[in-house]
Formats: C-alpha cells, sequence, structure tokens
C-alpha cells in the first residue's frame, strides 16, 4: 500500500490548530494565503505526491543507487520523478519570488516535505537539503556567487549538497581537517574527503552545487577556524570540477539515496560568507533544517501507521476479548480483525496521538519561522524565535525517535508478515533510523536544550517560551514543573558539571510529552475535532504516553537529590 | 569486531549467582557438574563459537542463503561450520546419554545458544529447534519413530524444524487447514503450504526432519482439530518426499537463515503423540524454546554492548564535562573518547544492567527447568514448574524488546557510522527485531503471563512464584505492587473483558523490571560481584531502568481506577 496524503485532515490542522488563518496577514515577504489557497495547494501537492512520488518507494529500496566508475545512477522513475517536481515549481514552493520560487508561507512546505517523506524517504533525500542551500546563499553569499548559484538552487533546477562531515569528525566539527588554499583570482582550491554526503553525486540534475566547509591555511584550530565554500561538480565555464565520488556506503535503509564519499583535489571553489564564520553561516539554517528531520519523523511514522492500520483492519485473528460485535459469525474459528485486539488498537493510536499532536506543534513552527524573519513587531519576532529556538530540538529528537519506535511496533502488528519486505513496513523501519542520527543526534538535541539554550539564562528564555502558549490546567502543571526542574538542575550544574549532560535526554522528553498534551489541548479546543477519530488517539494520549512524563521527572529529581539541589516545591 | 564470548563471567553468574553449585546434585537423569566441568566446558564452548562462528556472521548477511530451483545455498562457510559444530557434540550437549547425548545441564546449553547468537544469530537458527524437536520427538513418538529419527536429531546429525504457520494462520494456530490423510499402512499423507519455516531447505545437514502441524479428516476446526506428524526431506528408504520449498522470504535481517515457503504434496508422514493433541505435543518444548529466545535477546544485546563499548573507548569526540582527566592533552581539539560523555556511559551501562540481570533470570530458569523434570520431590518439582510458567514469557517479551531497542541504542553511539555496515552493529538491529516476533509475539507472551497464568486462580500462583524468590527491601514492596494489582484486575476482569488485554503488556514489563531488580540484588549479595564492572551498571539500573516500574503500575492503576476497581492498599 502507497502512502496517501489526507490535505482535507492536514490543512484542518494547518488553518484551524496551528493557527495559519491570518497569522501572516500584512507581511508582504510572505504570499497572503488564505483558506481556498491552502486548501488547494495541499491537494495539489497530495496528488503529485502520491501519482509521481509514492510508488517509487520500494523500486527505491530494492534497486538502490548504483555506483560505477564515480557516477551514480540512482533507481528506475526517479530522474523522471524529480524533473516532474521541478517543473512543477515545487522546490520553490517557499522560496522568495525574486528568487524563481512562490513565496507561500514556510508551513506549506513543510507539510510538502513530511508527505514526500512519507511516501519515499530516500528520493525525498535529494531535494531535502535545497531550501537550506538556498537560505545559506541568499544570507551569506556573494552577488557574484549569488548570480552563479541562487536562483538555480532556489528553483531546484541544481541540486545542493552539505559537506561537512569527515572520517574523524562528526559530531565535532571543529575536528574538519578540510583545505582551502586562497588564489590569486579570489577563488579557492579545496582539498580534503567528505564523508556521509547525502546525494553527493547522482544523475537527477545537470548539476550539483556543494557547499563545504574547509579550514584556510592560517586558521586557528577548532570550530572557529573554519569558513564556507561554495563549489559545483560543473564550474561556470561547464569544466568539470575536480569533486568527486569515491564510493557509497551501504546502508540499513535509505538504500534509494546514495551516501557519498566525496573527495575534492584542488577543487575550485568561492567562499561564502566571512573567513572563521562558516559554521555560523551553517547554523543559520539549523532550525529550519532540524524542523524537516522532526517532519520527517512525523511522515514515517504516519506512513508506517496508515500501513499497520489497513492490514489490522483486513488480518483475522482469534477472537477478541468482550461480547461479539453484530453480525458476527459464531463459533470458535470465527476469528475477528485484528484491530479488534485491544493491544492492536492502542498500539495504532498511540500513534496516531504523536502524529497528530507533533503536526500541531511543526506545522505552528513552520509558521514561527516566517514570523522570526518577516513580523514587523521586535517582540513579535523575539517570541517566534524563542519558540523555534527551544522547540526544534524537541521536535526533530522526539519525532525521530517516535518515528523508529512507532514504525516497529506498526511493523509488530503485521507479526512475521511484517519482518518480510513484502508489505514495506521494515523499510520504513530502516529508513527511519538514520533520522535520530543526522542534522545533529538525538543526544546532541538533548544538550542544545538543557545545556545550551536553556541553562545559561537559569531558564528564563524556556519559562518565556512556556508562559506563550497560555496553557491551562494539567499542561500549565507540566510547564511549571519543567521551569523549577530547570532552575534545580541549573543551581547544581555549577559542582556537577556532568549532571546535565547526564539528563538532558529525560528534560528533552519530558519537555516533548507537555508540548504534545499542550497540542492535544489546542485540537481539543477546536471545533470540528470531534468523534471517534480524534477522541481514540487523545485517549491514548492520557493512558499511554503522558504517564511517562511522571517518570522521567522523576528520574531527574533523583538525580538532583543525588547532587543535593531538590528543585522547590511548586 | 567478532563476538568475544566471556567465560569467566558467565561461569561466575552460572556457579554462584543462579546457584548451578550443588543444585543438581543427586540428580541421575543430569550429569553432576562441578565447578571444574562447568568453566571447562564454558571455555570450550566459548573458544568453538569465537573461532568458528562469529567470523561468519558478517558474510552470512552480505551473501545470505541463496535459492534456486527448490535448493537453498547456505552462505559460505556455514556447512563446515554445522559439520564441526555436529562432530564436537554440541547439539548434543543437553540431550541424554541413552540417545547419544552428554546429559550435562540445561543451563551450560543455554549459555551456549546465548553466545552462537551473539555471535552469528543467523547461522544459529539452523540448529536452534534442535533440542526442541528431540524433546517433542522423545515425549511423543511412538517407538518406530523413535528409532527413525530420535538419535539423528539429539545429536544434530540431521537438523530438525516445525511447521506450524501458515498464511492465515500465525498468532492464530486454530486455523491451520494442511490436511492429513491416514493410509492403510498406518502412515499419513500430508498436503499444505506452510510459510515461515526457518531452515526448511538447506545443504548443511544430509536430512531435514520435519514434525508439521495438520488436520485430519474428520478432525473438528480450531485448535483441538490439530494433530503432529513427522516427516523428513528424505524417507527411510532414501527416497525424496514430497515436501518442497517454494521460495524463500526476502526479509529485514536474518539474511543467513532461509525462511522458506514449503509445500506438501502427499508428503507420507508418521503421527507424533495422539490424534488432536498436536498443539500439547509441540508446547511441552514451548518453556525451553522461549527461553532460547529470550537467550537470543540476550546475547544479540551483549554483542551490541561489546560493539558500542569498543566503539566508545576508541572514537574521540568534543570535550567532555568535568575535569580534564590527567595526562589529557589541552586545547580545544583535544577531544575525549565519547565513553568519557555522560550519555554514551549512560547507555552504556543501561545494557550491561540488562545483560547481566537478565543472565541470573534465564540461567536460572535453565537450572530450573531441569529440576522440573527430574528433582525428586514433588513440591519442589512444582516450585521449579511455577518458576518457569511464569518467568518465561516475561523473559521472552523483555528480553527480546531490550535486544532491539538496546541495539538500536547501540548504534546510536556510533552516529553516521553506525547507520552503515561497515561495524556490523545495523545488522544486528536487523536480526534482533524478528526476535520479538517468533515463538510467539511479545503481546501473546503478555496474554500468557497475564490472563493465561495468573488471573485464573486470582493471581495465587504468581504470588507463590514471587514467595519463592525470597526477596527483601524494595524487591520485596515491588512484587508486593505486583500482587495486588493482579488481584485487582481479576476483581474486574469479568465486568471488563478487555481490560486484561489493554494492559498485559504493562503487567509483564513491570514484572520483568522486578525480577531484574531480584537478579541484581542476587549479583550485589554474591561475594566477587564488586568494582566498577558491577557497580556502573547496578547503578544504571537504579537510576534509569527501574524508574520505568512506577509508570507501568500507575497506568495499571488508572485503567483499574476508570473500571471502578482500584487495587488494595498495601
Amino acid at each position: 500500500m502507497d502512502y496517501q496524503p489526507r490535505p482535507d485532515e492536514v490543512a484542518a490542522l494547518v488553518l484551524e490548530v496551528a493557527g495559519l488563518r491570518g497569522a501572516l496577514a500584512g507581511i508582504d515577504a510572505v504570499t497572503a494565503a488564505d483558506d481556498a489557497l491552502v486548501r488547494q495547494v495541499l491537494e495539489e501537492a497530495g496528488r503529485f505526491v502520491a501519482a509521481r512520488i509514492a510508488p517509487l518507494s520500494r523500486s527505491g529500496d530494492e534497486v538502490g543507487a548504483r555506483f560505477e566508475d564515480g557516477r551514480v545512477t540512482m533507481p528506475p522513475g526517479f530522474r523522471d520523478a524529480y524533473r516532474a517536481f521541478w517543473q512543477g515549481g515545487w522546490p520553490a514552493l517557499s522560496a522568495r519570488p525574486e528568487d524563481g520560487g512562490q513565496g507561500l508561507p514556510t508551513v506549506l512546505e513543510c507539510v510538502l516535505y513530511e508527505w514526500l517523506t512519507a511516501a519515499n524517504h530516500g528520493w525525498t533525500m535529494a531535494p531535502g537539503l535545497l531550501h537550506g542551500a538556498y537560505e545559506c546563499l541568499r544570507h551569506h553569499a556573494s552577488d557574484e556567487v549569488k548570480a552563479r548559484y541562487l536562483q538555480k538552487v532556489a528553483t531546484g533546477e541544481w541540486l545542493a549538497t552539505m559537506c561537512l562531515t569527515e572520517p574523524h569528525a562528526g559530531s565535532d566539527l571543529g575536528l574538519v581537517r578540510t583545505r582551502a588554499v586562497p588564489q590569486a583570482d579570489g577563488s579557492y582550491r579545496i582539498s580534503g574527503t567528505k564523508i556521509f554526503i547525502s546525494n553527493g553525486e547522482h544523475d537527477l540534475t545537470d548539476n550539483i552545487v556543494h557547499l563545504v566547509l574547509a579550514r584556510l591555511p592560517d586558521a586557528p584550530p577548532g570550530p572557529k577556524g573554519l569558513s564556507l565554500f561554495v563549489t559545483a561538480k560543473f564550474l561556470p565555464d561547464g569544466a568539470r570540477s575536480a569533486v568527486h565520488c569515491e564510493r557509497i556506503e551501504e546502508k540499513m535503509g535509505l538504500h534509494a539515496s546514495p551516501t557519498c564519499v566525496m573527495r575534492f583535489d584542488e577543487a575550485c571553489a568561492w567562499m561564502v560568507g566571512a573567513p572563521g564564520r562558516g559554521l555560523g553561516a551553517m547554523f543559520v539554517m539549523m532550525n529550519s533544517a532540524r524542523l524537516h528531520v522532526a517532519l520527517q519523523g512525523i511522515g514515517l511514522l504516519d506512513a508506517a501507521w496508515q500501513k499497520a492500520d489497513a492490514y489490522a483492519r483486513e488480518r483475522r485473528q482469534m477472537r477478541a476479548p468482550g461480547p461479539r460485535a453484530a453480525g458476527a459469525p459464531p463459533g470458535a474459528a470465527a476469528a475477528d480483525p485484528i484491530i479488534a485486539h485491544p493491544a492492536v488498537r492502542r498500539l495504532l493510536d498511540t500513534q496516531r496521538a504523536w502524529v497528530d499532536g507533533a503536526r500541531v506543534l511543526a506545522y505552528r513552527t513552520g509558521l514561527e519561522l516566517d514570523l522570526a524573519r518577516h513580523h514587523g513587531a521586535p517582540e513579535r519576532r523575539a517570541a517566534a524565535e524563542r519558540w523555534c529556538a527551544f522547540i526544534t530540538p524537541v521536535l526533530k529528537a522526539a519525532c525521530t525517535e517516535q518515528a523508529f519506535v512507532g514504525a516497529s511496533d506498526c511493523l509488530q502488528v503485521f507479526g512475521g508478515h511484517g519482518y518480510v519486505r513484502e508489505w514495506g513496513i521494515e523499510q520504513i523501519v530502516r529508513d527511519a533510523r538514520v533520522a535520530m542520527i543526522y542534522e545533529g543526534t538525538n543526544e546532541i538535541q538533548a544538550i542544545d536544550l538543557l545545556v545550551r539554550k536553556t541553562l545559561p539564562d537559569g531558564g528564563a528564555g524556556l519559562a518565556a517560551f512556556f508562559a506563550d502558549l497560555g496553557a491551562a490546567g494539567a499542561d500549565a502543571a507540566r510547564f511549571g514543573t519543567l521551569v523549577r526542574l530547570a532552575a534545580a538542575i541549573g543551581r547544581a550544574a555549577p559542582g556537577q558539571a556532568e549532571l546535565p549532560y547526564r539528563i538532558a535526554g529525560d528534560f528533552l522528553r519530558a519537555t516533548a510529552l507537555a508540548l504534545l498534551g499542550w497540542a492535544w489541548s489546542r485540537i481539543g479546543a477546536t471545533a470540528g475535532f470531534g468523534g471517534a477519530r480524534w477522541d481514540a488517539p487523545r485517549r491514548a494520549l492520557a493512558d499511554w504516553i503522558l504517564p511517562e512524563f511522571a517518570m522521567r521527572t522523576a528520574i531527574i529529581e533523583t538525580q538532583l537529590a543525588q547532587a543535593g539541589a531538590p528543585p522547590n516545591p511548586p
């Protein structure tokens, strides 16, 4: 069963719960999107994803990207599908009109990429970095470089990569060794080896643009010595650049996406941004890139749920407990569809609670990204920036973890049939695993939330973010608990340097659960979200998901008590 | 890095914590195993596993079992390794001497299969069902059938399969349709299609024995109409039997183990046991078969931990928090080994807490299996049977779940390097996933524990099992909580048929945690288990694992409260 987007449900979440309606009015940089336009864009996106992208997922996994003599051949149909994607204007959905884009709200691009990933994670890796590269060039490149690359990347006519990781430098980019030597004409020569470069080489587009982190000859060691450069497979004069794919990795999943080892042999390149400011130039797009990974998690989990839900309605095994449904055949052998079994229903409803709640949070973050960039009032921009700063690591980690764990749960619905290729569910589990690693491992996200963003101001920023949510009741109590814990961790940390690092994962997870509860309160408070479709996941949230909040906070409290720094009473 | 068994540590756990020393004295059916013999057997087993089986794991995954024209070719080296295994007497380790076995305690066979799986899960699937088939034939086959097959299976000269599942009949074997038609000479003709038959066809042994669940022409529908039959690839007269492998499955992992679709075309077979008692004949070996799957989980988790631990000691990324170790190089670029990072240490210690605690429980269960069969005192046999009945589903579900989740956690230690094939960690995650499904899905285990075994006597058997453990302090409190919850669930269940099924997974999980706590108390109370090697996982248990107990019981209590049946106060 291929993935089927649900534009009706998603449009309602975007407009009414996440609050797109009216939120961007008066912001000239973003095309005003009324209800009708939102629905139309999402319906067209849904049709495109279902018709062109979803059918290529299984063959993409089975055939995979092939490497031979430095060239990568993408799986059958990928090139045509990408051409249709580019020519349909989809890559440019939320790029600026002056760069060849449509200027639509970021949240619509968010939905598009969620669905693309749900339909075909491997294919979606190719355009997945486009928007980030576009933003990076737009903000940091010289006019000359922009003239060469900006529109090509904005429209997706050329695809782009991010060349950061090296064999010895993964989470710690300060260890990057690739060198960039300045030339008399203002260009640079780049030499070094980069690994884990998604779509570093392929046959989807006529050219491939590479953003490369490297070190000038006189640069200091560590992250402050890194600068950013741009090169491409073919240089402006049409010559082949000295950047080559040496091999592609054999991976657990995502076989349709070539993960390349790229060798730069004095490749001609140009600097993007200032010397020594390479990390900063890349981090400008960090929030939106991490949000995209969170959306991948949401999409993959929804795809896994769709498969398991459909299977559970067809497959019959054993009688379910309780009174028989009217019209059910009698006798011991009259097995029920397995969705009638309580453990299966619990499992499916739990995934729906995650998908729908996380959608509200992610879509709202898409809106806040636009507000942070373009709102007229500085205090509103600050609030939006705060939203994005705090929620992005939480969503990245929680959504990707749930995608993997939840897809594995969905696999379990199939029994032995889930472990074989036939139903496609095991592919989702394999594909989803990587999202817990890339764009900063989930452990890095937890440190980002607690150590980098929450503790430095004693938790004041986090408290302000929570206050912005206007929570009440149990939601407000959970946020209050987190603020008190953050303050206590902050008091304990100076004497216990390891403490925040040990419990950062619990803190992130508890924050994710509190936010999920808040999102479902929003859904519950919105007209039109009643009935079993929404009541069952809301109950699953309360019964099966939110109890973990108390466990996480208890773990943190025990560590604080051991450190002699218990939180203040509420 | 190939798996390295640790006979020293495991011998100490078997002898001193699980309590083999002296436990089987005076039981003639089991060869007396003194300390020296135990250590010698485990050392030889460890050498064999490391030298012959572990090196074939990666190529087994990459090459896989190949199917062509009804034949299955096993990966390179598998046949020679199996021949060495058979000729070394390893399959017969705990078979009876009169059947060609060595009569050693079952617990030593448990350790052997744990290590074999840790070293090479795919290869180990081949002999994995041997002992179960042996027990089944020994207890239920006629003398004529025994004469034909018992010794061949006991010694492993021929391998054996279990042919249960059909396309429409998985967890619900009552739906099996394969027919068995009696012949004038007392034999039967079997017709039907079986799926998910591990090693249904291969080139490891000269013959393959099949145990087949089928239905006589006049049998009633449902599970009571099932009888058990035995046939083989080659019949006693040397003729090829009418049982054929139609294809093998493409799976998420375990590529070295052919998962066969087997077609029976009026295949000549003989009944094992009485008509209509087929399920009972297979279930005689259920406890030991499920224990073996639990041991697979333990082995896979230990293998994943070994890889992650070794990697974490080599790989350097970023400075760890806290004061620098003496002799560490200065400067920002002087990254620490990632084992110095608190989140990595927490993750590794957590897996060790699971492996070592679960080992104590599983090894003790191996002992109890022998006591249940052979002890002279009926009340001791009853206690041993109770132990096996209650603990087996708990260990099967908890150890296989932790193998998958924990191996995935260990993969995370590698970052992006974990997602590629190079380090072998992603293979463990893929291989481990199936153990949550086969030998009864983990959901079936939870229902077995709560609905089939705990509730029918109001929790009395469970309470007696817990009392046998002689727990004190926090361990005793946890067991007491479980007994009170079981009683409350029993009171609520008559009016709320779905309730036990909804929370069976939580009940099993809480039981697993309580037992893990008890096992670690045993380790802590045993001389020689001190120092960082044992203190770090014990602390991880308390800090990171056991807090889940309160979450699980809170979930159950909420459901009971909603059903109007709160548990009694302690």
